[in-house]
């Protein structure tokens, strides 16, 4: 079965969220994507969650379907491995994605001199190159200042670490566009970037920028109210918290009818003399439209009106734990042709997803597990380095690399 | 000046966040990107943030560099418009982008009549293609379930739109990754995927679901603090609350280091057995490490320590709100070149970002404004449709087209 990016070989010298997602992505859309990292392994290699074995489930799913390889880099000899594969010839390889940022041997315009047209992408932490995770730059932008209930005085960061998730797509974009242009003028190019940067800009795309400096009102913190329209969360008679939007005109009108609330709507906005129709004045009127529609929820269990809403194309949710949505949505499960239940070796079994993106050309297949640290440190050296069997049992003898073969055959 | 996509052409029929991020960051990158909306305007024209003048910063922000066209598509003409547009020649167009996801005449189906190597990139709500937004998706999937403070019973949602933010960069990259098969084997093809699905595959790389599944305990609400290993907010004597990172063993190391707490945690892990040079052990003991850290920030104002935890090195930063990191931090203004000081017609002068990624072989250029709405008609009909001047003039004519030069024309 074909996948929409094979034949592309992408190398990967990585640790955490972003680019390693980054070749994660690449490799489940087809890429062979070669991660390779120090002997001991690198450094999220024990990153929570864990398995119960005591494994990182974090490692494990974020470098699904990549190849791996062990090298000491502290060598001469290592460093000079890693160069090898990362500027081996190829029509479709010479592409190196990295957050590690090592000066000297690993930087571009040493590795170029081996392949001129090297595609290189580097993630930083700021664009001054300071040290900057997901933790420290969504504080310092603002975003956990607008989170939390309207009543509550300190910032609220969220669970989810976006701004690497987001960084490490456009690893991929980057990535992808950057080889478009090689494909058809010849160079390759140094792409870099910043978390920090990544974060700027989004917020700037979504008028946030524009928004804390034309207004004099700072935005505030508004719960889990839809900024901007309406949309809110309520508590049902069966203690199941639904989010109910109506954020576009038909939403809004279909939220109101469904709940038999047009009447109480109207009088409120004769009341008041603002039109409900304007997203805004919902927005500004959210709190007296919630006093309405919270005693519909409040009256009534989930089942009750569940079908309905889906019948009439509302869009609502229910809110979940993740271990409740794990047993009760089947869009979690291998139901949803996403994911597989994947034996991970020294895991356990749970589902797996693969691509989200479906194309209509290429069959989806089962997403490949994570490789065990040097999995393919002897493939890689044989078929990318192209060394011989005495010079890969040499390297291994100075224990230059290592893989979970050899490591079993030097301790029997 | 160049740019890295120069020559793409990508047409967008879209609203909200997803597929206009996507539009524009491919804009942003070069390609002349043809958004076509209703003559009234997108269902998110009028979305929040405003600008003092009442017109969206959100819609401005996120159709930067795109050409406008405004038809109506009820009419029988505007479609036909639509789909000469969509499909029309030239080795680097055929590119559809959409979330609108019209049945028949705007279905893959059905343009590929017209143009058999078209890539279409449609994303949905869920799977089932029932309407899902990224404030439904992200209760449903236990992310506000596991944001807040430990204390506090309610789930919390992020200001955040993350999962629209992620899939709308997936679109970039599955759009790019569809066309660089069709340079190569020369069939175009259908990509679909769904917001609900970005989310549920994101969660799972990052061992999310494989956690729910394979573990009893439940992951609970953790405040600030980084999860996993060690990372935590504290507020200092000036009042500023900072962010102090301890993930890796360097950056604990420095933390521990430039708080000269190393006795006080040498203390604790003789006192309770346990390794802090383990990641895991941190964060199961992070009350106790704050408890010691904690004194330390509170005895000090942030300017009494920034030069140093920046000279050595430490992973921290300082809660804003947006505001003020707009008036504070240079990343957010012009000194960034990342960002413009733009004068957007109709909206006022603020700091504008472009393409966060930096590619060697092209220098970065001022990000374009949006386009009034219709403000392209005329160029398109003319340029990509092939009309003659006499056939555009009868589409204005008929009301099947807009543009703010014939809107202006006709109110004379």
């Amino acid at each position: 079965m074909t996948k929409i990016l094979d034949g592309m070989r992408v190398v990967e010298g990585s640790a955490f969220v972003a680019v390693p997602l980054a070749g994660m992505q690449l490799a489940q859309m087809g890429a062979e994507v070669i991660r390779f990292d120090r002997i001991e392994g690198g450094l999220d290699s024990e990153r929570w969650p864990l398995a119960p074995s005591g494994r990182s489930l974090f490692w494990a799913g974020l470098n699904k379907g990549k190849k791996s390889i062990a090298v000491d880099m502290r060598s001469t000899e290592g460093q000079e491995l890693v160069t090898r594969i990362v500027t081996a010839p190829g029509p479709d390889a010479g592409m190196f994605l990295t957050n590690l940022r090592v000066r000297g041997w690993m930087d571009y315009e040493t590795l170029s001199q081996y392949r001129r047209d090297l595609i290189m992408v580097t993630l930083m932490g700021d664009r001054h190159g300071r040290p900057q995770v997901d933790y420290t730059v969504n504080p310092a932008l603002g975003i956990p200042d607008m989170t939390g209930p309207e009543d509550h005085d300190a910032p609220v960061a969220s669970a989810l670490p976006a701004w690497d998730l987001i960084a490490g797509n456009m690893v991929v974009s980057a990535l992808l566009a950057a080889e478009r242009h090689r494909l058809r003028h010849g160079n390759g190019q140094e792409v870099e970037f910043a978390l920090k940067d990544v974060a700027a800009a989004t917020m700037g795309h979504l008028g946030m920028i524009g928004d804390a400096v034309l207004n004099e009102a700072q935005r505030g913190k508004a719960g889990n109210a839809l900024y901007g329209a309406y949309g809110q969360d309520f508590v049902c008679a069966c203690g199941q918290r639904v989010m109910a939007i109506g954020l576009t005109a038909r939403q809004w009108a279909g939220l109101v009818k469904v709940t038999e609330t047009g009447a109480q709507m109207d009088a409120l906005a004769q009341r008041t003399g603002r039109d409900l129709g304007d997203e805004g004045v919902r927005w500004e009127m959210r709190h007296e439209i919630t006093a309405i529609l919270a005693p519909w929820f409040a009256a009534r269990r989930v089942e009750e009106f569940a079908k309905e809403f889906d019948k009439r194309g509302i869009t609502w949710s229910i809110f979940r734990s993740i271990k409740s949505a794990v047993q009760d949505d089947p869009d979690l499960s291998a139901e949803n042709p996403m994911f597989s239940m994947l034996d991970q070796p020294g895991l356990g079994r749970f589902p797996v997803p693969g691509c989200p993106a479906q194309f209509s050309d290429h069959a989806r297949t089962k997403p490949a597990p994570a490789p065990e640290l040097g999995q393919h440190t002897e493939e890689i050296l044989g078929d990318v380095v192209r060394l011989s069997d005495t010079e890969i049992a040499q390297l291994f003898d100075n224990g230059v690399v290592q893989s979970p073969r050899y490591a079993a055959r030097s301790a029997a």
